[in-house]
């Protein structure tokens, strides 16, 4: 931002965008730094590890058209402290780019990633899933108290339908594991790309829903597509969107998590997917 | 197979397996060729494609465990004939293994995979999806008729429940774009995770069925969790499995797909996305 009129600085960096940092070191690679602001229980928040990723395709100068789809592997725990990211278009086609990405901390992989861009062009569209049916409207519901939660959590304004964390922890097994929350950046912010990866990370376990009790888990895949594009992110602009999440099966040791982050005005803005390790 | 005894060499290899088959070049790449058994109208059956990148991490001498998760991004049309793929266990963990796989023609990438593989241990287990009631039996259905079908969709038994393909292609839109269907190998075949990720693969494209009408698509990125272990699949043999798929939307050039895979005593097999480019 070296370069910029310092009319045209933001007064403060959102702790999003200090979080998702990166500095070129040379033409395929970037450092960075973990953020203490979106800290987890061990490392950092999932959700920043995936934003980071597809900061380094986005921000890369050979970079084509606009995210489609990102799968991150969380390959172990990401240490506090700095990273490189090594970004490389492992191909580049008419009209959509094919990327790898990896996250290396002390000559280790921590994360491996790719992602899909893509030019976009106007066609035949049509929804074919809905949003949830008279939900109510975030103005309406009390935002959960994050307080007591690790530092990433209070990085989101987080209103729940159904489906919050358990409180207390009673053990009692639920016939189902699904939420549905409006959610935001806290503070606000709009909504782009790179906080809508992060965003699609921010569900609690299912499994912590399902049974109301703890676990040790650890997503170890994740999966997003991106139906919106930078347009359709910028007219949703800072206001809090309607996510959904479901498991479908809970299995020695693996369980999965789909959901949808749809805007206030009922449009699909992501699908995304995960396999999670629980344990015991 | 040279220093098999000749008692032990199955008489036909399966076409399946003849199409996946590769041979190690060093530590870390493989050879194979496209099967024409498996050729789609431009080029392999994706599904191919798809279960020889898994096939490469199935086969290393480093593999631990079995596979949760499969991405495979197709970064561009495979020509018909040889093929490198390159495969490198990115991280090794006490339980998990994360894999980075490329396929390479005429020293450009055409597809990347990322797999996880794990060690998996009895715990606490659980459905929450449950696959439709009351379907009819395999056996009460006509299987489709494949014959002016490309090669690959030969390969298989397909009896649709619902959601085949149009026939003929009227234009008439529908209101969804599901499908449901009892899916073998054909001729039939034990079902293990390289076949499970090709089946995966083995659905007609949404906005086809949504439609009515065919268009210029190709699948850009797909994802598939394994929820079956080994002992799972080896239970399911080779009877048909029931795969019931959807899109969720359908925007300016892209649409997503997810679908499941349950065997015939109602257990989820794999869980299934992606996303594909459409034209028109």
């Amino acid at each position: 931002m070296a370069g910029l009129p310092k009319s045209r600085l933001p007064m403060t960096l959102h702790s999003f965008d200090e979080a998702i940092a990166l500095t070129p070191r040379d033409d395929n690679s970037f450092t960075g730094c973990t953020s203490p602001a979106y800290a987890n229980m061990v490392g950092p928040f999932g959700g920043t590890t995936a934003a980071t990723m597809l900061q380094a395709a986005l921000q890369h100068p050979e970079r084509l058209g606009q995210p489609i789809a990102l799968t991150v592997n969380f390959a172990s725990a990401v240490a506090e402290g700095e990273f490189e990211v090594h970004a490389r278009a492992a191909r580049t086609n008419r009209s959509t780019q094919h990327w790898l990405i990896e996250m290396v901390q002390q000559g280790q992989t921590v994360s491996t990633a790719s992602a899909v861009f893509a030019q976009r062009r106007s066609t035949w569209s049509r929804p074919e899933a809905m949003p949830p049916e008279e939900v109510p409207a975030p103005e309406t519901l009390r935002s959960a108290d994050t307080s007591r939660r690790p530092a990433w959590v209070r990085r989101y304004d987080m209103r729940f339908i159904e489906g919050g964390m358990p409180e207390p922890f009673d053990a009692v097994e639920q016939p189902h594991s699904r939420t549905c929350a409006w959610v935001r950046d806290e503070p606000a912010r709009s909504l782009d790309h790179a906080s809508l990866a992060a965003l699609c990370d921010s569900f609690f376990p299912r499994v912590f829903i399902r049974r109301r009790k703890p676990a040790p888990i650890g997503t170890v895949t994740m999966t997003t597509y991106f139906h919106a594009d930078e347009a359709l992110l910028a007219a949703q602009a800072d206001r809090h969107v309607l996510c959904c999440a479901r498991a479908m099966n809970f299995r020695d040791g693996y369980f999965d998590q789909s959901a949808e982050v749809w805007s206030d005005s009922r449009e699909l803005l992501a699908s995304t997917h995960q396999m999670v390790y629980f344990r015991e």
